[in-house]
């Protein structure tokens, strides 16, 4: 039986991008000062980076769908000179 | 025998911060038309939200640990009245 085209097959794909090693992160460095002022004095460091949730349609096929995305997000989720990305399932 | 002293157990946690259902997400849904406008026609939506990792010394207790974060989070890391933030290990 073919599958009902009106109900179309909804994924979330999440998109974190970060830093990468080696790359400094003033914004990290400030929230882990402000962390051990406030009394977290075990927080060594915070890198902050972002977390995208897409939600895609027609992700029939997973791979497919998780390729598609990997390309948008090293076009326009993250700057590759700088930031690396990791991909997976919501 | 007790573990070394000199050597800290540190871990890393991971927090992810993402605006509550419901609240608008302006730079998601301008995100989600730039994609669109790319080519990437089968996004449906887009939510930005925050990434933090956050290494911690003196973890041996995971659980304590976790904990620990999960305060500095809601304190800290997240806006309470419009994010929501889940912690895992990394």
């Amino acid at each position: 039986m073919r599958p009902c085209r009106t109900l179309r097959n909804v994924a979330t794909i999440v998109v974190d991008v970060m830093l990468k090693t080696g790359i400094r992160d003033p914004q990290g460095e400030a929230i882990a000062g402000a962390c051990r002022r406030l009394g977290y004095g075990e927080v060594i460091s915070v890198r902050q980076g972002k977390r995208f949730e897409v939600e895609v349609s027609d992700a029939e096929d997973a791979m497919q769908a998780a390729a598609r995305i990997a390309e948008l997000a090293g076009e326009l989720l993250a700057n590759p000179v700088i930031e690396e990305f990791a991909i997976h399932r919501a």
